[in-house]
């Protein structure tokens, strides 16, 4: 019998730009696939789950891409080449800090006879350069891919087509899966082709979609460092569910957080021990985000498994 | 008995930053309450329905904003003042046309040993100067106010209270409802405090949203010209789902248009006629969008409207 993430594989066509993104995916996978370098794979932001096929209405997850964003920038600091697949219009690295806006208010137009310079006010280039340099040093560099998703099924397609990029990396691969992924969908079939109409209250039929760790874990990237995050927002549950999740698809480690204090606080959950990462009001008054402790955390970790991998060849 | 509107008000609390809003409208509307001028209240952008108290998931709908968002640059061209009430993140107009990498791609940092400046590329600047000088214009003329949604709830306090404040204006005031409002929502009641969990498949209770047109024209701006859209995805039932709803709410004018073809045309339906507004070939490859012809139609049946006012006053 088929499992549920292969029937729901064989039952979603893939998205129009699947295999341009595939493309990409295998050529930066093997890129960086040198000694001394590593990849993290992100997965940022929620996906939707259509409601019809002429999609106006659909189901959404609660998630800025805020969690991802960050961590992207710590990664690259730590050296880590990116695979930042997000929510399309969800935050990214470094330009998550200014909105549209903000950047505009940031110039100043000078208009002379002979042209028109626009330039950076001066009391903004202190706060704008520092991102600018480390955007542009990523982007010449080559260590960021940025890929898209929207719906659920998008995000199946493109998590399998990466992992299969990564796979040849064996414990040089991180997978920081940071992404919040619809628990339930409305099958193909049961699907309306257009807008449901307001006149009746409709009946959603929702079924739940299948938990790709398991392949991830066990088929996919079986050599690589997986972490996952569980979002709660009743904390007396979030240490048992995150200890649940690691139980059953035995991966590295589990992040856990409350949707409330998800900036300050996490809770690191291995098959050893559970510890907090969090920010004193200091750090936070300071400016410090918790995806700085987070990320070095991640790659002490990230390290000392592949320091064991190394050890147990020989 | 009260309406199904009022009802909703009675149990829904208003959002937190509900009276600054209220004041910033207010403040805006007494400003531009001067002879010869108009205020056009732009709605844009979907509204959510959250499933649960805590929300990490909710109903959504299909809208970046880029309707009411490009109408809002063309009514400013066109003299307006405009409230730009759209739901948070979507497109804004001016920003809209570059997205956050684009504009940091757009610029170049140059160091010596004194200083740090930062200026746009030569060859960005002819894009970006216009639209930088016509923000700045809106922005230092007070002539455009941006206020936020999230949920449907928000949107109906904000659309209220707008109208209160609108109400003065009578004639002069044009409503242009662009934004995307859910159709069916999760009461109060019924939601659960925490995420739901994914052990069970949730079974969802919707109860439709009450239409909020029929207290905007008859009783909270019953001297306003009102606009409203209506957003299918099949042709067949458009125009008559167009009519009907001019006919029911006795308002001035619903712009109809399908989901796939709503960049190229829609379809006017008055009280008396229905036309279709629409590109040509020519016109879309030469960057021509269809918000112009749109808002060059609106604005001379608004002023066919207050002259019409003026002369039956007399």
């Amino acid at each position: 019998m088929a499992s549920n993430w292969e029937e729901f594989y064989a039952t979603h066509l893939p998205p129009t730009d699947f295999e341009d993104n595939r493309s990409l995916l295998k050529e930066f996978c093997e890129r960086h696939n040198k000694p001394g370098e590593r990849i993290v794979l992100v997965t940022s932001g929620g996906t939707t789950v259509p409601l019809e096929h002429n999609t106006v209405r659909f189901v959404d997850n609660f998630s800025a891409g805020m969690r991802g964003a960050a961590s992207s920038e710590y990664f690259l600091e730590q050296g880590y080449n990116v695979i930042f697949m997000h929510r399309l219009k969800s935050l990214e690295p470094f330009t998550r800090h200014f909105n549209g806006q903000k950047l505009m208010d940031m110039l100043d137009l000078q208009e002379n006879s002979r042209n028109v310079t626009i330039t950076v006010k001066p009391d903004s280039v202190d706060v704008l350069a520092p991102i600018l340099l480390n955007y542009k040093a990523a982007q010449d560099g080559g260590r960021i891919l940025y890929v898209t998703f929207t719906t659920v099924s998008d995000y199946f397609w493109l998590l399998r087509a990466a992992c299969e990029c990564l796979a040849p990396l064996g414990a040089k691969a991180l997978l920081y899966l940071a992404a919040a992924v619809s628990d339930f969908y409305v099958p193909s079939y049961e699907m309306p082709t257009h807008k449901i109409q307001s006149a009746a209250v409709p009946n959603i039929s929702l079924q739940l979609v299948p938990k790709l760790l398991s392949p991830v874990v066990s088929l996919w990237v079986p050599h690589a460092f997986v972490v996952s995050f569980k979002l709660e927002t009743d904390e007396n549950i979030l240490l048992s569910k995150a200890r649940d999740s690691l139980n059953k698809y035995k991966h590295k480690l589990v992040i856990g957080n409350i949707l409330q204090t998800r900036r300050q606080k996490v809770i690191f959950v291995t098959p050893e021990s559970n510890y907090d990462v969090s920010l004193t009001r200091e750090q936070m008054l300071g400016g410090i985000e918790i995806e700085e402790p987070i990320i070095s955390n991640v790659v002490h970790s990230h390290t000392n498994f592949i320091l064991g991998q190394f050890r147990s060849a020989k």
